[in-house]
């Protein structure tokens, strides 16, 4: 069986211009790689992020946080009624073989540490910048820092893809 | 826009060539009706079912127990890994607008419950019998209890869709 | 170290005068024992119990479905909110080393259930009698029927304490 | 009723020794208070955090990551068996009314987050410095950075105790 790669893309609900065209393409070039495109399922990064997978032809999962459907976003493939909030967020790292942080607020910075523990690989791409406190040794929160999706997207292919 | 209808199907891991054979003609019936298909991802009832679907050419989501996704069937268009264990049922019951229960052992009646809680209509083939105490009044877990796949699904189908 | 044995009751958020007099029992004999009681946090039997638990001194452990205290039992020596829903109803299960179910609906049955796939001992008071479907077998959903509190907690005290 | 307050104290499994006495110190004030201390139930300043409260008679609530008790630090009144790993953050801040993060690694940055998101004031102790992408307004993750554990605790008096 060859299975399809699962990349998860966490943002904010909401977004500058200029965020929404990087999540777009983004979105646009997980697709083409064929990889399933993994989210919350809303608006703002994970909107455009599935908008733009979906135009081309890629299947989108949005792991929704409240008790309904009525907030997802229109472009999901399949979606999953959680009614955990943002404990949600741990199900989209856990599905997800590596994430792309795009800007974001505390959810987004909760979703990076998350997959730091769960040891998933994240690649940052203008989101949070944090140190710890003097005392902790930690390698830092992002595997990657890109400056573009298309070298985001790269990096994941060069280290995850193709599965088999 | 036209929104598909989620419906679960739950079961064991494990069943009878019969249960199988009903679970694959649940799963093609859903798929038929334009629903994506909701389970726990697994085998048994679960791999059946997403088989059924997937060769009518329908959309299905596992809903994955453990923490990577090598026990998932191979008959999932998407899948979700959880690490919640048993917890994940509730989940399959908050994705969905309707289960169907087949037979099954104790998570399978677990669902049913939690199902019944939710105010989501179980449709029970061959499945749990269960009484409450004499101290409890209980409209009974079924909303409808089938005698074959054709009739499980056309009884979701009465009840709730199309939706829009 | 002498860790405490942490003992669930599980049964309805309202219940008749004579199943609220037999959780007030099961909860003061389980307090006599020693044991932390563990339940969902909320009225009915869950709050007998924990007042039975309390006036014997012992301490009561309540995990609450909702996002706030405010729903909780007045009789909890600890409260744990996590707005899960009757998801919770695993982590009761998780944290005890057996479980007591006192009638109940529709909640109590997906925790007996639970317990069973989970491997934790349920002694049953007046609450569901189920059978799976024909397909399945299926040892029966209690470990032990019993046919009063004494019954209940003499039977976990010989197979499961005191532990050291 | 008087209910007590909760207060979370969130940090490493594993701490310098510096740390550690400061987590006794903020875990001896919290009993002072009156106040229920919770925390994820491991060792570091978890233990250290818990060890001060019970010196002080205070009550300490753990909630635990794994599937078993053996990972549970010896000063806790009452422990949460959950198995849901890094996601039980998501408890121990919707359990607390304030919380008080102490250096820490990936862990402690998720729940300061998620804190965050839910709300919930987070005072800092030499923890995780960080700021959000440009394109992101956020007003910094903690209410308060206090330089000693005296500092922490009565700022959180000041602002929410006594409740009745």
């Amino acid at each position: 069986v060859n299975r399809p790669l699962y990349v998860g893309v966490i943002g904010g609900r909401s977004c500058s211009p200029d965020t929404a065209a990087l999540a777009f393409e983004v979105g646009r070039r997980i697709a083409a790689e064929g990889w399933i495109l993994v989210c919350g399922g809303g608006g703002g990064v994970m909107a455009e992020a599935c908008r733009g997978a979906a135009k081309a032809g890629g299947l989108t999962l949005g792991i929704l946080p409240g008790m309904n459907r009525e907030d997802a976003n229109p472009h999901l493939t399949c979606s999953v009624v959680t009614g955990l909030g943002e404990m949600r967020n741990s199900l989209v790292v856990r599905s997800s073989r590596a994430v792309i942080a795009l800007a974001g607020s505390c959810g987004t910075l909760a979703e990076i540490a998350l997959a730091n523990c769960a040891g998933i690989p994240v690649v940052g791409l203008s989101s949070w910048r944090c140190r710890p406190g003097e005392d902790t040794d930690h390698p830092g929160l992002y595997s990657f820092e890109a400056s573009s999706a298309a070298e985001a997207v790269d990096w994941i292919k060069q280290r995850l893809g193709p599965e088999s």
